[in-house]
């Protein structure tokens, strides 16, 4: 790739939450052009008209979804439903563009498991195969080589980088790992439910999923590959009222003799661009990524017990969606892996 | 006590949360007289001055604090910082006045650990002995007779209430219990602290006191009570952008034949007028208890595994502080135990 | 009306904030008796499923909308959407049943500006013409009589109440006035709207509806009635990022010769249960009236010039709807007026 | 200036709101070095240890205010309280330092307005007179000569801009001008005050300085300025429950002929790169602003009549304070005026 020229972008399914953090980060990014951003209900719109924040920064018109025009894209993001992107990406692997999607559709590897926790048929188990799990943290390599990847979802990137260090050196049980979760509302989306109405969500706060939701299949692939073997995972939901931002609070309980584990976090992820290793004693504040690609990490072991607790945060939309999705680009197309990816978080 | 007559109340340190929600509560109870709000810093001004949702319903100036105009009080309830009540309790106990402590002054049994977790010697340890620890789930009878109860704080309020049935039938392995908790802002008090300020706690989500909580020492006691024996216990406290709540989500390993835990809990709570155990897969939201005296449970275990998930929700300033005061001071003067908390949570 | 015996009160449509409002005042009142919740979509189903701060309050289902099941109710609130009351109180009225509409079906004396308004024709007339506007503070006497009750809305509650003393004194220009008004986001309902959602709604600020609100003909007809004859009104509404309340600012000319405004609204307002005119230079807060059916009005005159500004502030769901419909009920039954509305507002 | 160098900036004051914002910006902006943040209670800290969004951007520590040290810088911003600029600045200003005071000490004119005022005599009075009022769309030209520039307050950013095309073409009553305006909490700054806390701001709504506040004489002298008359203005400002943004609701009396509103306004800004006069209909959002340097503006004529209302919104920590306050810098060091100002408004 000529790195003077920009990279053509598609976005399918740009009116959804993640798709306008996309164009956010896209319209800033030094070497992309937009080139189709793809709506249904939309098309004809000036994409501003539904996004006021990109008024002067995006002048371009939803168009209905085609295959054609997305052909000429050198890569393209599904922002879409679940479901979607399996319809479409096979076309447009042949034709040599190369796929990010933030949605869940090759996430999993067992098709069979995706029937069950997505309640339809995989509808191409041959492209699945090839997909590469979009965890620049655990598959960089992987990533740099691939023509689809699977953009992680915002819970299981938050558990996965808190857990990893801890199981890739058998610190911890693997069978009895707890991740109490905490999102804010846009992890939900931007549909019109009613939960999340600011009269349903805010001055409140519950679990939700508890009896099982999505992402734990996904934690637990990605855990289970980091240790080697199945792991035993309780993963509880909240909803917490905000906007944006994941708090995963990660416990284990360690092996006898475990180390230090501030020089362990410190040394694993040294030379990541994205993954902040706090200070000993640190709390890291959802608030300290809003905005950016940043994932805040502290590791505690409270009382001197056996019983570790990991404290991860992240912008469930950024390092949890388009920022990570984003990273997955660069490293595909090979830029640099920050290129557009330097915001500093919104505080206050 | 002739129930005719309305029983005479004063408040000390009526300025804080737990002062005006006592109010709050007080001004319409139907068997109270309110006699006495004292405030240093607010003597001589209108109590519905410094806060305006009473007034038409209080016509009284706060005074500053006095022994015997205290003594007239047939109950005095203490919403003070730590450390203040112990000074004066001695003197209005021996006025036959009976106490309500809403501080840590009278909570833990061990004058050595209040000290090391307070940072002050205990300055009445007789009465710390004669003290009744103020959770009417476990000490009903106790409290009936007591001349001072020692009110328990929010989170143990939620967190003992959650884990009760399982420890007392020896359900779960004791050693290993994990109580993540998250509280609205409001259980911080009212004084003008940096980290308290919308601008920093909204719009995020943080973990605090990880390395120890001085509530950690206060479960561990009432659990180790629960179940005979000194518990393990890993607590992790969480800030969540919301005024009232507390959410705590309990985790347990589960012996290997723990039967019927709905059930279990029902019967548990089944007398109990301010705990209510939802009905199965239910997920309670903070919301529901807000501005009411409930407690609302929910008991799960996901996807059929060892590990039992306990949802657990109040109102830290009514169950988790002023209501279960009111409800000790009922039980204390042989009032009906719902008298004046019949509230209706504020939803939306 | 025998007042040892309760009175029998029905609801249709009690799924909505108002509705349950509604059912949080009516459950905790002295006098009433709840004998029919309607809902055609929740038909069968515990209300208390729906608003689980009702579990224990309230063992009541929902039922199918039934006129003959209605009818032997003393009264029926309507907390449909517009255009549903109108349809059935014909009926209700001839079978002796009382009701207070708490849509805005039978609030603008003159159809043709309702047909202009609500866009559909006005289904009884009749019926419209014996309806009475029940602003207690305006109309006690009339609605004392009244069979029907149109319950204002929650804007002009606010709006008028804050502009009475002046324009019944001829005191400002009435040409001129500008009513520029905030509400939280429950004013817009329990519906699923993309604008209500936490993540559209929270952290932002907006006016809404500036070319024409329907609220703008109800405050106008009421003013102009104050005034004697047609008022010019600018009225901008605003949504602003909270749940409950409503704080109007309102703006008018000063004549010549205004006298003493604070004594002038003291005085208005003196015998009002609802209505508390605040110390001259107060700052009324929305929260300080958050569940209570109070009414808050400050009144300035800013730097000694000829602009009065009326602060003016209510819970849109309480003295905006459901508070001030349970007045009206308690005014056409004989009951005091305040019966059941004594609730202290929750703060914080 | 040599263009390939980078501008060296210095801070004082670093630690408030403006203070971060300022280092938000700067640490993203590609022609400046910033060479010193101070604050006397954090000297020897990392600048990041106070705000974690800074981590990994930028690598300085805070030092005690020293003018040796602050002289080598090329500009100095000011984000001190009031009344601390004016005691440093005339030896900067000796010392061939430009200077951007984001505090009050230099936007009004008359020194004795600023002593009744803000409490305090001037301290550099022949200063005084040589600062521009940073208001780009105002005096742009002598802002790109002057050494020290008065950024402008929040609110009167935000309502000059909103009043400017009318004012200046004379088509309003400059003498009944409304400015009802609502600001976030942010606009408190980041002090522990009481009225600041979550508990108390959020969920609620109210005005604030009705009887005078510090923006209305700042207001009324540039408002006068663009009229060449004193003009009468009503400035009530509000607090709205959420961290940043200004809304301001601007109403005036039209003259009898005053034109196509619309095309005046498009025309007035079409060269502005930071003011978007949003299409006819439009209802801007203080959302679509936050974190970026834009102020959205919508005209409206309700109903027809002869009262015109416009909507003016800014993030009031970028373009009500720190991004003007860069945006001066860029001007009066002969940069692009847009740099490093191009950030996408968070939205969600």
């Amino acid at each position: 790739m000529n790195h003077n020229a920009k990279i053509k972008i598609g976005i399918v399914g740009g009116t959804g939450y993640t798709g306008v953090e996309l164009l956010r980060l896209l319209v800033q990014h030094p070497n992309v052009e937009l080139t189709a951003v793809t709506s249904r209900s939309e098309a004809g719109q000036d994409v501003h008209g539904l996004y006021p924040n990109l008024r002067g920064h995006l002048d371009l018109q939803f168009t209905a979804p085609d295959v054609d025009n997305l052909s000429q894209c050198d890569l393209v993001f599904f922002a879409t439903p679940n479901g979607v992107a399996m319809k479409l990406v096979p076309e447009l692997l042949k034709a040599n563009v190369k796929i990010v999607d933030l949605a869940a559709d090759f996430r999993l590897k067992d098709p069979l498991v995706w029937e069950q926790w997505y309640g339809m048929p995989h509808a191409c188990v041959d492209v699945l195969e090839q997909a590469v799990y979009g965890l620049p943290e655990m598959n960089r390599t992987q990533i740099a080589q691939a023509s689809i990847v699977a953009n992680p979802g915002c819970y299981p990137t938050a558990v996965q980088l808190g857990y990893l260090p801890l199981l890739e050196k058998g610190l911890i049980d693997p069978q009895h790992l707890i991740a109490d979760s905490k999102s804010g509302v846009s992890g939900a989306g931007r549909e019109a439910k009613l939960g999340s109405l600011l009269c349903e969500a805010s001055e409140s706060f519950k679990a939700y999923g508890v009896a099982g939701h999505r992402h734990l299949p996904e934690i637990r692939q990605g855990l289970s590959q980091a240790t080697g073997s199945p792991v035993g995972l309780t993963f509880v939901p909240h909803l917490t009222p905000m906007i944006r931002g994941i708090h995963a609070t990660l416990y284990g309980r360690l092996n006898a003799d475990s180390g230090d584990l501030q020089a362990l976090y410190e040394a694993r992820f040294a030379a990541e661009p994205f993954v902040d290793v706090m200070p000993a004693g640190s709390l890291p504040e959802t608030r300290s990524v809003k905005g950016s690609n940043n994932c805040r990490i502290a590791v505690h072991v409270p009382q001197g017990g056996d019983t570790v607790v990991v404290l991860s945060v992240i912008d469930n939309l950024v390092k949890g969606a388009a920022g990570q999705a984003v990273q997955n680009m660069n490293i595909m197309c090979g830029l640099p892996e920050s290129a557009g990816l330097n915001q500093v978080a919104l505080m206050p």
